[in-house]
């Protein structure tokens, strides 16, 4: 059984991430800190350290994947808190009230048949971790907080993946994208 | 522009709703109440009487509406708060583990294909005004509440909708289900 899990991403001055990299790809910026502090359960965490800014989100079902993908998604995706992947991202997405106003089918025909988000992302696996947690339902500042992980030798890779998906038409609904860069701590 | 609103339903003594009938279709029922206190708005509603039970829910992007669906839909749905619509329903919905578990595709085929959700819906448009409201990332124990409002004549028909939808093989991932019936209290 899927588990609901909360994702509560704090940035500040402590956190077991350092921030290698921050980039406001569209839209502002947000504050710099030097760490990141993740936490991830079935309750909100208790927020002792309210850092500097506050992310949220929750896991849900799939929004778009069908079931061929599914099978080969299962069969090829790493689990995260592998020990060698000490190296991860946090992307914090907001798309346009015009995407979100567009039917289901119409959403489905820009993110995969036409833009290969799905596709694009398996042929990445396994060497990135993934996890999305959705911000939409919930009212937050960003719709998706997508939280990937890779071994140092894949840094070049997930570069490549994240260049090729902001060229697609599916990021055209992108109204503002956070990239921040990570290292886990000693 | 769609605008996110919460909808808060108490159940209580007060509220602008009076309880004609309350059934629990599947699963344990609710507790017994009088009246229902409806709050809608872009910001959760300060709650001063808490009455016997919440429910909370926003309102989202659709999950399943295409094109065409969404067309018929919009040409034919009748807004909320008519002042002849004195009979409302209020129909939450828990949806099984193995629901959320399939992939987009698969539960589609279900809900509209094999369910004719939407089609059967609209044969009951203009008379029933409907707003669905979602509560599954926000961690409500409702992944679902549907509110309708109808005049009194329309009532018979909306009992023929909510009757063949529980026929269908979508309504074997339903696994809790009350059925609110009330009356605008003068």
């Amino acid at each position: 059984m899927n588990t609901r899990l909360l994702g509560t991403f704090r940035g500040g001055d402590s956190g077991q991430w350092q921030i290698e990299r921050a980039s406001a790809v569209i839209g502002p910026p947000l504050p710099a800190v030097a760490r990141l502090a993740v936490d991830v359960g079935e309750r909100q965490a208790p927020v002792q350290n309210q850092g500097l800014w506050i992310l949220r989100g929750v896991t849900s079902f799939e929004r778009y994947v069908q079931t061929d993908e599914k099978a080969r998604l299962v069969e090829r995706q790493p689990p995260l808190d592998r020990p060698q992947a000490t190296r991860a991202a946090l992307i914090p997405i907001k798309k346009s009230a015009a995407w979100w106003q567009l039917p289901q089918d119409e959403r489905r025909a820009i993110f995969e048949d036409r833009s290969g988000h799905i596709a694009r992302g398996l042929e990445y696996l396994p060497a990135v971790a993934r996890r999305l947690y959705h911000g939409y339902d919930l009212g937050e500042p960003f719709d998706f907080l997508t939280w990937f992980e890779y071994v140092p030798a894949a840094a070049e890779a997930f570069e490549e993946l994240v260049n090729a998906l902001r060229q697609t038409e599916e990021w055209s609904y992108v109204e503002r994208e956070i990239d921040l860069r990570l290292v886990r701590a000693e």
